[in-house]
This record gives structure tokens, sequence and C-alpha cells, in this order.
């Protein structure tokens, strides 16, 4: 089986560039497809936020209502703003594209590195929250967390490799799925509370509040709120998907949003609330949803289709980025910020690289944070706020910019730029040292490998570029025919060369000077009309010489000559024969490379036996 | 730091052909030089005949005493038969040179498999044998046993690939410092058995002897003498190294090898004796010679002098394989019967390629076999007793095609050949099971793959055997250079192709047709005078529509023209840069090198930036 047939048979064969079309989507369905990034942060939001509360004790969890009601302010403030993105990118923008029109390269490069980071990360947190999902369910898998990430990792890489249709009815069930579940859940545990009254923490709580106005509790309370806020990671995703939507797309869009935050809202406030209302506290193997699908339901079928339910809208969170980052990488390519390899579609249309260069770094951040949702997650929200607040910021300076000011936009939209501005600083500042250290020195380390590589760019687009008034004209070669031995494959090289110069010399390197008088000899008997020139070899290597005479070669000969090496490679019948043959070819081609303005040529002798 | 830099450091500076010298050593040097491998078995052969004896029953350690006069009876047939090798064949024989001169070409090729395969096994055998003696001291040792074993072994590759002078006189301390230690531990155990009287197991076994006479008890006895055998190995050593010593060089050689069979057969029986009367049992970390020198000295100095002597000894025995092994495997490889590499001096006089091979397959074998002296013996003697029983068939034949028969020579040769045939079907029979079979598969498969190379050497030598009165004749060329746009790079290929062909094309490969059409308007504006073809990819591929159209050229071309395709190839500044151009140039190169006829040349660009 050659590699080529391994790569179809995993990834299919190739794609014609015009199968490429667009298909538009109902709401219903771009609700489901958009969303998934979003509502699956439910899955873990709530948890971070106790997990931090945690460090204060039990008596903080009732802070977990507060902030989640801030979360929601801040919900509602984005969602407003980013109404405001649909209706003025309908082309669908994403932070990069728009800070690259409206404000300036080094913000939209910043964008674009905090959007990578987070496309990476996404992967990390949803694939490590539905491992988390499934474990809590199946504890027999516990030990095998990390492979059990790095799997479905390679499974969604290779899935995008083929080149999936995002917009498949499929991929509408589980979102419905984990809506309809959780929505489920959060009303049968509410008409439990209501029968059964509170039996959560609150009265001990109230008593101790006094206890953390400090500043220790106060900066654990705005880590608490940061990590709340990966609730909010992916509300975006529909903004950069406008094109897909049915006419009239950003009305269509923008309803779509409104039902999309709706619902986001509705269930992290009600899990945070359950989770109080049971006095549920962060376990190592089960998840906080686990826990509260396990008190509202036991473990029957309902636990089971919760669980199940979460892992696969993480899994199709997940996925989105493998939509997400290969589309960005590849603009930014094209702007010739990456290498230019991200912008070419593979055979099967998608960016092939991009997916794989994705899959490696989210499996090494796995690999590295040991598959916790946990240890990801400061350093989340960071680089999702600030290209929120770019985005914002560069839809302001574009209202600002318009002829007709049109205030109420302008008020919204510089809200929402001041207040995720905000969020970005918090997050930074309160989880500095938990990991978002690790963004704020990753983004700026992405914009200088940016510039890097578009300088380099332009100095070699600056190097070849032609004159058109100059034609390129003849120049001719001298051929070195290095041997070992008279053959037929010496003969084949020989009349080679004849054809292309008249300039042929024939070298071999000889270790003793015995062995050379005969090969004189007989040199002189066939005569096929090319001088021999023997080098001596004390040392027994056959490269260094030949590399000094071509450097008295390189010096003797005119400026623009060039100095072709003619190597004759044996292709032999079965793989082992290469084992007898010398693979002094292979070395002598490998270093000649870097001699300027010589040429090295392959030239093959088909061997039969 | 180079790769080159790297080996430098490691084994040396590279030497000139003429410094391979010879030096004459006199007969005491020669003894610690040539009998390390014989004499060194001795730390291991009484361990081995009591270990099969103790599946019997400790009742059956008695028999040692017979099996070991045996094999001293053996030791006695084998030195009268090579010291008519050594004055036979004074420039040093070696049973495949014997093999090959006087018998036929199968047997000497089945004493190469059979040698090549003792040598690996003389490694394994006495560097696990050694670590063995270094553990009975130092117990920490016991869980690095095999990291130990695969060290020493690349501490003798290296040091071999550096050139290590056998003759030097340090090589002949540790001989006489292991004779010495031994011959005194024998004489002290002596007399404390004098003065002290006997308490092993004499009495138990005299009363229990009719209880194992029975097929099974005498096989077993067979295999504890066959274990025993690995005494004898290495005392051909002296055989193949006549050259080296003073005139009258096969006189000096062969008192030296009576010199060193007495000292063999003295300390062999000596400790075999020792240890019956002391009543010592192989156990697992400690050796028996350990045992019997603790039981002598207790562990005092004297104690530790024999392990590490011990060591040392077998440190040497290994070294001398890989003087033999590469020696070995460049004269078959001169016989074209092995890949012509292992026929080349490298920089440093030594067969470096026949060292590394043998420090890899000795390292596979002790590690597969877990670094464990007594795994690898069943392996071990079958190959030395067909090689004795090879090279002394080989005389025998000569003698009998010597006008003047001299019938004592022809007795105790021949006697020679016979016993050490009947010990190979001893040997290979009793330890059957237990691993000889490995060996008994894999002479032939050496054999065999012997044939194979020797064949493939002998038809690619008919291949390309070249008519002296047939000159090359002048060959045309056509020229295609790929482009993927208009630049520099394409003006120089265009030069060089146009200095080397009257018939060039530049091809490139165009996914949409609005890009071909600018192109192709670029290019008239231009007008270097070389068409210009542009080949539709409508799957984005860049390899496959060159490789269609390069095709479609080899049908039309004439019978013996050949086609060259020129390929730039861009060298970077900085590793990194190379990450973002295209490798398309690699794959291109790869794939089009198995084409008939088609010449690859790559034509350097070196880039400022």
């Amino acid at each position: 089986m050659t590699i080529d047939q391994i790569k179809r048979l995993l990834i299919g064969s190739p794609l014609r560039t015009r199968q490429l079309t667009h298909e538009k989507l109902p709401k219903w369905k771009a609700l489901a497809i958009f969303s998934s990034d979003a509502l699956s942060s439910v899955a873990y939001a709530t948890e971070e936020i106790l997990l931090v509360l945690s460090i204060i004790g039990i008596s903080a969890y009732v802070y977990s209502i507060p902030i989640a009601i801030s979360i929601l302010v801040l919900l509602l403030v984005v969602t407003l703003s980013y109404r405001q993105i649909v209706h003025t990118f309908p082309s669908g923008g994403g932070a990069y594209v728009v800070a690259r029109e409206h404000l300036n390269i080094p913000s939209s490069l910043m964008a674009g590195a905090a959007l990578m980071i987070d496309y990476v990360l996404t992967v990390a947190v949803s694939i490590s929250s539905g491992v988390a999902a499934l474990i809590s369910a199946f504890p027999v898998l516990i030990p095998w967390k990390v492979e059990l990430a790095v799997f479905l990792v390679l499974t969604l890489m290779l899935l995008n490799l083929r080149g999936i249709r995002e917009s498949a009815t499929v991929f509408a069930y589980p979102t419905y799925l984990f809506i309809f579940s959780i929505l489920v859940m959060i009303g049968v545990g509410g008409t439990q509370i209501w029968k059964e009254g509170w039996h959560g923490y609150e009265v001990q709580a109230a008593n101790q509040i006094g206890d953390i106005v400090t500043w220790t509790g106060a900066l654990l309370l705005l880590r608490a709120f940061s990590s709340g806020c990966s609730a909010l990671t992916g509300v975006e995703a529909i903004s950069n998907g406008v094109p897909s939507f049915r006419s009239p797309a950003p009305r269509n869009a923008a309803i779509t949003m409104m039902w999309m935050s709706l619902l986001l809202g509705a269930m992290f406030f009600g899990i945070t609330l359950l989770a109080y209302a049971f006095g549920i506290a962060p376990k190592e193997h089960e998840t906080v949803v686990s826990q509260i699908a396990e008190h509202v339901f036991g473990r029957g079928p309902l636990y089971y289709l919760i669980q199940v339910a979460t892992m696969l809208i993480l899994f199709l969170a997940a996925n989105t980025s493998f939509t997400g980052f290969p589309q960005l990488t590849s603009i930014i390519a094209q702007d010739r910020f990456l290498p230019r390899n991200l912008a070419m579609r593979g055979d099967r249309l998608v960016f092939s690289n991009g997916i794989v260069l994705l899959s490696v770094l989210s499996i090494l951040l796995i690999i590295s944070f040991n598959g916790d949702t946990h240890g990801l997650i400061p350093l989340y929200a960071v680089g999702v706020f600030l290209s929120f607040t770019i985005a914002q910021w560069g839809l302001v300076k574009r209202f600002l910019n318009e002829k007709s000011k049109r205030l109420f936009r302008i008020a919204v939209t510089g809200l929402g730029t001041v207040i995720t501005g905000l969020v970005t600083l918090i997050t930074l500042v309160s989880k500095f040292s938990e990991g978002a250290w690790m963004v704020a020195f990753a983004i700026p380390l992405l914009v200088w490998m940016f510039y890097l590589i578009r300088n380099h760019y332009d100095e070699i687009g600056k190097e070849l570029r032609v004159d058109l008034h100059s034609l390129p004209k003849k120049v001719k070669t001298k051929v070195i025919i290095p041997i070992s031995g008279i053959s037929k494959v010496v003969a084949q090289s020989i009349a080679y060369a004849k054809g292309i110069s008249d300039d042929v010399v024939v070298v071999t390197v000889d270790f003793d000077d015995e062995h050379a008088a005969q090969m004189r000899e007989k040199w002189e008997k066939w005569n096929p009309n090319v001088p021999l020139i023997i080098l001596r070899s004390p040392y027994r290597t056959l490269i260094s010489p030949l590399l000094k005479y071509i450097d008295t070669l390189e010096k003797e000969k005119e400026e623009d000559e060039f100095i072709t090496v003619l190597v004759p490679q044996f292709i032999v019948k079965k793989w082992w024969h290469a084992l007898l043959h010398n693979q002094t070819a292979l070395l002598l081609k490998a270093v000649l490379i870097y001699r300027k303005d010589v040429v090295v040529s392959t030239i093959p002798f088909h061997l039969h036996h």
C-alpha cells in the first residue's frame, strides 16, 4: 500500500475547485451550527467559578450568584455590540479583518494572534471538558484521559482533512439535544427546589461575608468572574458566519444571535443556581454538571443522556475551530504574515496545513496540561476578550468616520469596547500567575513572528523581481563526472554530458597509485575523448578531494559560467539492493547544493537486476 | 558543533594509508594478546557445566570432574591439530580462507557464517560475563546489568573506531593479572583442601550414580559437556595471528599455543575441582568464580582483585572480536558475498562499517537475552566447533593432495576433524531446544544471503560492463523548467537551460483561468524566447499534471534522447526560512528520479535575505 493509497483511504479522493459551494442555512440550523462553541461553555463555566471560590471556602459559594449575574450583563452588552458588527460586516468580518480595515496593521496582527491562540485553546478546552463529561459518567476511563483527548483531536483532524460539510443537518442534533436536556434538567431541578426548599450553604455563607472583604478576597472574586467569562467564548461565531444565512442574512443572523444569547444566559444561570441550591462543590473526577444531573435524575438514562449530549456538543465546539483556524491562518498567510502554504487548499478543498497545525498545537497543549480543563481556563479568556475589544474598537472607528454619525450605535459599541477592554485587563491581571502570562507572552511573540515572516517575503520578493527588459542570455557550463570505475553508467553520463557541453571532464578519486595507473591505462585504451583527472586521497575519503577540485574550478571559471556535476543514481529493483551500493552520491549531492553556481544533475541508471 | 567535529572528537583525526603498519610481537606479549579470548572462558565454563548438572540435582555435581577431563582431552586434540594449521598457513588462515582454498565455496561460506556468528557471540558472552563478575562484587549494580553491558560494547566500538593498537603493552597486563590471580587462588584453595579435607557433596553423590543412567540423564550429561566446551572458544586466535609473531613465526606461534593450552587447561580444571571440593552451586547474581574466591580469600583485596581481573580479561576477549569480525567481513566483502562498504577502511584505517555492524548485532543480542550469559551459551559452541571442523577438514584435504603424504600429520588433523565434528553434532543436538536451533537456522540463512549478494553484484557487473570498442556518442536533451511565477530564479534557469540545449520549455501549473491569463500576458511582455506551457490542475496539485506532461514528452522523444527537468532550489540564510518556501521541488525530485531517461538538475539560488 503506497502512502498515497493510505492518504486516499483516510481522507478520500481529491475534489475539484468548482466543487467548493456555499449552502444557505435556515435560522434553526444556523443556530445549531454556529452556537455549539458558545453554548457548550456552560458545561464548564459554572465549575470554573466555583473552583476559584473554593479557595476562599465553602462560604464563598454564595458569590457565584452575583458573579453569574454580572456575566449575564456582560453577555447582554457583547450581544448588542455584536449585532452591530453583524449588520455592518455582512460578509463576515472577524476581528483580524475588521482591525485591518478600520484600525491598523499592528492591531489586526494582535487580534490575529489572539484569535489563533483562542482557536487552539477552544480545541484543547472543549475536548478536555468533553472527556471530563465522559469520565464523570464512566470513571473506568480515568487513566486514559489524555489518550482519549488526543484520539478525539486526531479524529477531528481526519474528519476535517476529508472536508466535512459543516452545514450537514447531522450537526444540528447534538446542539438541540444538549439545549433540550440541560433545560429539562434545570426545569426538573427547579421544581425539586420549589417543592423541597433550598439545602445549600446559604445560611453559613450569609454569616461570613465580612471575612473575605480583603484585597486577596477581592482579587479572588475577580478571578472567579474571569473564569466565568469563559462562558462567553464563541459568541462571536455567528458574526463570522453571516454569509451562510438565508437572506436577509444580517437580519436573520442578528435574530439568531439574540436567541443564542438568551439560551446561553438561561442555561448558564440555571446551572449556577442549581449548583448553589444543591450545595455542589467541584470534584476531581466528576464535573459539576454531572453532579447536578445525578442530584436531579439519579444515575438513570436521563443522567447518561446529559453526559453524552455534553460530550457531543463539546466535540462540535472543538470542531468549529477546525473551520475557523484554517480560514484565519489562510487570510493571514495571504497577507504574507504566515507561511504561504497555509493559504493553499489541499486536494480535498480544505486548508490542510492549517488543520494539521491546529491539531498539533492543541495536542501539545492537552499533553502539557495533562488534559485538565481547569489548568487551561486561565489561558482562555484573555485572547477572546482582546479580540472582542479590538473588533468593537474597529467598529467604533468606522462609525466615527461615517458622515452621518449615528449616536446610538456608537454608544452601544463604545460601551461594549470599554467593558470588554476592562474584562481583558481584569482577566489578565487576576489570572496572570495562573497562566494568563503565557498568553501575554505568546501574543507579542506571534506578532513579532508575523513581522519576521512578512519581512522575509518582502525582501525575497524584491530580490527575485525580474527586470522585464533584461532577457536571460545563454550561459555555458562545464561538466564534471565523478566516477569510480569504467562502466555503462559512465558511458551514459559521458553521452549526456557531451550533449549539454563541450567542456567535460571525468574525475576519479584513487587511494593507491597502482590502482590509479591501471585506471589510466584502461581509460586510454577506451579513449572516449574526454580527459580523465585522477585525484589522490591519502585519507581514503571521496568527498573532500572532489570538493577541493571543484573549489579550484570555481576560481578559474568565468563570472556567470556554471559548473554541472553529473551524479549517477542507481535505481534498484529491490529495496535491499540499495544497501549494496555506495551512497556516496547522496552525500555528494547534499554537500554540493550549498555551492554557488554548481548545478547538481542526477542521471538515473535503472538496474535490471 | 558540526557532525564532523563530534566525529573527530570521538574517534580522532583521519590517518594516512601508509600509517598502516605491523609490529612483530615477542612470545610473552603475543600470548597475552591472542589468548585473552580463550583464557577468559574459564570465567564461565565451569559454571555452565554445574548449571546443567543442577537440573539433575546436587548429586550430579560429581560428574563435573569427568566432564572437565574429557574437555581437557578435547583441548589436547584441538591444540595438536591447530599446531599443524599454524605451520601450514603461516600467513594466518582462518576457517573461511582455508576452506575457500582447499575445500569449496559452500564450505567456506558456511565457515564464514559460523565465524561471524561466533564473533558476535564472543562480544555478547564476554561482556555479559564480565558484567556478571562486576555485579558479583558490587551487587548494587544488579539493576543496571543490561545498561552496563551496552555501555561497555559502545566503549569498545568507539575505541576500535579510533583504531587501537592491539599490540600495545597495556593489553598484556590484564591477561597476566588474570592468570596470576587465578593460579594463586587455585594454589591457596588447593592448600586449604589439603589441610582441611574435602567437604563437598562427594559422599551422597557416589550413592546416587545409578539414578541418572537414563536417556534424559545421558542427554543432560552431554549438554553439560557441550556447555563446558565453551572453554575452548578462542583457541584458534593464535593461528590467525601468526604473521604478528617474531620469526621464526610458525615455530614461535606453535610454542605460544602450547603454553596457552596448558594455562587454559590448568585454570579450567583447577576451578572445576575447587568448585566441587567447596560444594559450590551456581547462584543467580554471583558467579561460581566469585564464590570460590570468596571461599578462599573472604571478601578482601584479593577477592576484588580476582573480580576486576576477570572483568578486564573478558573486556579484552570481547575486544578481540572487534579485530576479527571486521577483518573477516572485509575478506568476505572483497569476495563480493557481503556489501562492498564492509571492505573499505574508514579514515582511521579501520573497517569502520564492520565495527559498527558488530556492535549493533551484539547489543541486540545482549538486550534480547537481558544480558544473561547462561542464555547465550547454548548458541555459542556450535559455530566455534563447526569452524574448527571445517578448518581442519580443509587441512586434511590439503595434506592428502600433497605429493609426499605425511601420515602422522594426516592422522592428527583427521582425528581433530572427527572429534570436533562430533562435538559440533553433540552440541547442536543436546542444546537444540535451548537455543542452538537459532544458530542452525542462522548459518544457512547467512549463506543464502551471501549468495544473494554475490548474485546481485555479478549480474550488475555484467549489466554495467562497457564494450571498450563502443564510444559514448553525444546525446541531446530536452529541458523542462517548472515555474510558479516570473522571477530572477526563472531567468537564471532559462539562461542555464539555453546553454545546455536548444529545446527548452517553461511549464507552469495553474489552478484558475484568470491567473493563467495574467501569467500568459506577463510572459509575452517579457518574451524570453522560450515557450510557456500552462497546465490546468482542477485538483490544485502541482505534481501530477507535471508528471502527465513529462509522460507525453517521454512518448514523443527519440529513443536515446534525455529529458532534463531543471528544479530551482532556494538556499536560505536561516534554517527557518526553509519553512516559508514551498517544498514542492523536493517532492518533484523524489518522484522524477524513478523515470527512465529523466535527468533531474538542481540549480541553486542563494537568497541574500
